[in-house]
């Protein structure tokens, strides 16, 4: 294993297409990245259909589980219940220096649960967070946490803004990332006693740190990241996805009302795709789950191959970066026991 | 004073766009309503220049204001220290019965602490709520609370579903109106303990209660009532917004990007503006304030013309359908002096 050739496990079992999209992807990462190694985990008799699409394949292994976490199974349950499951030995490659990062498009709890426990968190981490990259019109805006904790205390908020800015800065090479708090206004006098506390604890760190920023801000640009707790971020994230997708559905059906829209739309259609792309989270990659001592990414259930292949490209440049050990300096929690 | 006769109060001096778009959309609205009455109201000196284009319409008066709250003063304290100002003055008529409803566009606190004071709560309201109409593809969801209360009991959650309900029963005509709680998950083990606590409660009600629903059911159409705390309320609303401009704005510029784009985009005009005015919050109308005995409606702060006729229309429309007393059956809470 080095930095140059990153390997990266790959939970082929985890996700709504899977195993296809997983496999899929996994090829595609492959061809698009010469120094890459995957390590394809799953259960070998649900995998026969596709993996003879990926036989052959150089820099590409296998490895056996036993089983498949579900989508719905309860995470912490299940991550002890099925040990051989498929997310728990790509994590455990992790853990055991066989691969670099990990990926699950699978259930995320799952995958959170056994980072937790076969990973453990960084020193001092009071939680792990997710950390899912938005596109915006001139790059990305990490939104940490995306889900992981649903009810969090202001120092964790602060802790977030510490390790969403490290990661920014390894991963992205953005020197001095600029950081906003996710709050219902600009003002400090906004926000609810949780916000107005992390933004005091934020403004003492030595961090890029704009302030309260608003939702609109979450796809503008303003910030490289942006905080908030993970029910917020996941309400924020699927409300972004849900008038994306009335959006677009709004134009394909304005595109076929007659035929006068129709040629408009053709003529139009490589500007629409582009647009399309542009606005797409399959290209953005999978989310870091930072926190944890290594590198774990998680991916939208529904991911594709695009997806897959967009993830595993961002979890090979976190390798090459060094990501691994760079929690950035945080401020102290007191942390208890989580893993155990 | 009637219900088929109604008069409302406008608040000319708030917003963004005042007091232009105030007077222009009340002119606008005039026009569409032959039975509507509206009361400007404002600082005549600085109405003078506009008010000579609505000079001579029927079924306008004007109400002298001596001041006017600023976006961006503390509203309570505004509202105390400008008992005359415009904002006041427009409640007042309410309170006094002289309009039967109100509407402004200006410094969305200050309104409603005016309306908490002049009008006080309805008999059992914990806290009132704004009541925000988003586009769906079939119609509008109202978003229960937006953002009047920032800190949230799980009992004033169960009245704002009570309270919007009532208000998209009484008001938009339907009869069993699809109540949903925003959360990070459908499965009743997920949102954080607020959400858990709040769905216990309003799952023992006399609703049509789906359960809880997620961001993206925000503009889906699947409910009518979408209720959450007034900060994940404020970030999803904001969250909305900027996806929806950032998409129009990559919709534009792929649209000039060259000849043929161009072309296209110029066939596919007519849809594009269908799509617009279908996605645009400023034709749904402004936002009541549930909770308060009285018609309160708060506009967008950018309120142009167009919203403010879209947001009178719906207040004439409340007015109409007797809205001012249907709070429905609320789930008793304790209440504390709010209006001291």
């Amino acid at each position: 294993m080095s930095i140059a050739d990153p390997a990266v496990a790959v939970d082929a079992m985890g996700g709504d297409n899977a195993p296809e999209a997983l496999v899929a992807g996994s090829l595609q990462a492959l061809r698009g990245d010469a120094q890459l190694r995957l390590v394809l985990v799953g259960e070998r008799s649900r995998l026969e259909g596709v993996l003879a699409r990926a036989a052959g394949a150089e820099r590409l292994s296998l490895e056996d589980a036993d089983s498949t976490i579900a989508m719905d199974a309860h995470p912490a349950h299940a991550v002890r219940a099925q040990p051989h499951s498929s997310i728990n030995i790509a994590v455990d490659l992790v853990a055991g220096g066989r691969a670099d990062a990990c990926f699950s498009a699978g259930n995320s709890g799952a995958t959170m649960a056994a980072a937790l426990l076969r990973l453990r968190r960084q020193p001092g981490v009071a939680r792990p967070a997710i950390a899912t990259p938005l596109p915006t019109p001139n790059g990305t805006t990490m939104l940490v946490d995306a889900g992981a904790q649903v009810e969090c205390r202001p120092e964790w908020l602060a802790q977030f803004s510490a390790m969403g800015s490290a990661y920014v800065r390894t991963v992205l090479g953005i020197a001095r990332p600029r950081v906003g708090l996710l709050s219902n206004g600009e003002e400090s006098s906004k926000g609810n006693a949780l916000v107005q506390t992390a933004h005091a604890l934020i403004s003492q760190m030595d961090l890029n740190y704009v302030g309260p920023v608003e939702g609109s801000d979450l796809l503008s640009g303003r910030v490289d990241v942006v905080v908030c707790d993970g029910f917020v971020g996941n309400v924020a994230l699927k409300t972004a996805e849900g008038v994306a997708a009335m959006i677009m559905a709004a134009l394909r059906q304005e595109a076929g009302a007659d035929v006068r829209s129709r040629l408009g739309a053709a003529l139009l259609l490589p500007g629409l795709r582009r647009m399309r792309d542009r606005l797409d989270w399959r290209q953005v990659g999978g989310a870091p789950l930072l926190g944890v001592r290594g590198l774990v990414f998680i991916g939208h259930g529904r991911s594709d191959a695009a997806a897959v292949a967009s993830a595993l490209r961002v979890a090979a440049q976190a390798v090459r970066a060094g990501a691994t050990l760079t929690a950035g300096l945080l401020p102290p929690v007191e942390t208890e026991s989580l893993e155990g």
